[in-house]
């Protein structure tokens, strides 16, 4: 039975993971779904992606969990790369869902194609506090494309406004393309989140991994809840020896 | 419920909606499929783009149809897109299934790939009168690359020539470009009418409708043969709110 | 009922269809799994690409088996190309199943994105004769990305190096692209042998064909060990008229 950490991805904390945790613990494995720095309702959002980083090294620590099978989703992947550089020998392996996988160097923002980047931008500038806020309407029909509507809406509630700092921090990620840690790219056939294509999550980003294992499954973006039983099924796949 | 329009492709008529039609209906929906002017067998096929388009806008303001969802198959994505030039107001949504998305000032012959606007060419010119018929091989292993090959003669029988100008009229789409209409693309992972990569269907026509709602499933171009009942279920979740 | 003839990829033998055969056999056609010279273990390993062909010809030459499905499995695409040109008159379809498919005048390894010629360049000169041994964390997490470790286990033990002349011989296929015999593309959406986009199996090498029926199901490299009852049915829908 494995130890799987889950690591949301943005505009949502740790409660985004309730049902697939449910799947997972009645498989008998622990699962454990911190919420990053910065994110959750009523927080203060003003972070950078190194407190984001700490605040989930400092939740495995503190837990004393080891032999853990890290999961990163969307932007959780810078987060889990930046992790996995800091507490490596506890990791068993990475998966790395709909997730973004930055070169050395680089931010989440320059992995945006130039629309997106443009789109993300005004809602910045529109926050006023240096925060991103979903629109209904982007949430509906591109993270929640394979969802009814009340499903888009009940999910959409769950949201709160994303810290725009950790987009734009470039990330030193040599450590990480040095680490000999087993990883796993888990991708759902209808993630249109990043276009398809030239730009898609996979395989522009999942490449970036070197040797890795391909996992696939028909989905959203956001399959944590248009799905979780089905996910909580591929998690264990692409997170299994 | 729903009140849906389905807009054939090439070759076709409104039969080949038939089967789709009865599962809409038993799940309480309705459905129309009328046939595009110089479409069907034994009429004159000597019609342009814009008799092509105005032929459904009648349709739909002679039944005084409204809140509909409007989709287009293949060639029908070009309709579609003119007619909701011409009726929006009318419209709820559109679907784009493996459909043309033209740019502005584009025609679909434009958005073939060059083997194919040589076979296209070639077929025109042996048909005498500025049509094109379907190869019966190529219809066999390309559009109904899942069916068995009853299935395969069954459907070729039901085609016609396929009228030729609506295919080299460059179509005006500014209008259509700046409407607030939701859009979705519904994608058949097996077709391949359209060769797949660089000159397929989607991403690279699908994203041209800037926000939309990608929904995919198995299956050739014709699943309105090979698989009716897949294809109203997925029509549905194309077309809901 | 038709008569398949599988051949095998790289590092396999024929005993790899076994559990595919007996699915075919259940619904009552024929296969057969001839072993290509050079493959299999404790056998000389020093052959040429000729060598291979002919030892397939010869099988179904002294088995007098006509009106076949020929089915090629990643290099073994390779041969029954060359094959096809051997005894054309034998053969009713070809399959290509996650099967390279050569330009006329290359060989397989021109076919292989840098980082993989590396690779199995580096194998190669670990060998000290000339062959290539599939290490096991390549196996595991690219070929059989869909199975448990106990599967990736049991199907490693099978294997025996490959010999590597065959990847770099020159293949004259003039000949094959101009057979008139009907052609399908199997492809496994999963399969990341060949690293999904640019470089990957399909539509890149399945697109050379010209004229062919795509069929995909999902799964890795490996199915004939992963999903062997899939993969037989797949067989036959990609094998028929």
């Amino acid at each position: 039975m494995s130890t799987f950490v889950l690591v949301h991805g943005s505009w949502h904390d740790g409660s985004a993971w309730q049902a697939v945790i449910s799947q997972l613990e009645a498989k008998r494995h622990q699962a454990f779904a911190p919420t990053i720095a910065g994110h959750g309702k009523g927080v203060n959002k003003n972070v950078n992606h190194a407190q984001c980083t700490q605040s989930i090294v400092d939740y495995i620590v503190d837990k004393d969990l080891t032999d853990i099978v890290l999961l990163g989703h969307s932007f959780g992947g810078t987060i889990i790369a930046k992790v996995a550089e800091a507490i490596s020998t506890r990791i068993r392996r990475l998966i790395f869902f709909d997730a973004f996988v930055l070169n050395d160097g680089e931010s989440l923002r320059d992995n945006l194609p130039f629309p997106t980047q443009e789109l993300i931008d005004d809602l910045v500038e529109a926050s006023g506090d240096n925060t991103i806020m979903m629109p209904f309407d982007i949430w509906r029909e591109t993270f929640l494309n394979d969802a009814d509507l009340d499903l888009a809406k009940s999910s959409y509630a769950q949201l709160s406004p994303e810290p725009y700092q950790p987009f734009i921090d470039k990330l030193d990620l040599k450590q990480f393309y040095s680490l000999p840690i087993p990883k796993s790219y888990l991708y759902c056939t209808e993630d249109n989140v990043l276009p398809q294509g030239e730009w898609g999550w996979h395989p522009r980003l999942s490449s970036r991994l070197g040797l890795f294992r391909l996992v696939q499954m028909p989905g959203s973006h956001e399959v944590m809840f248009s799905n979780p039983v089905g996910l909580a099924e591929k998690i264990i796949v692409a997170g299994r020896d």
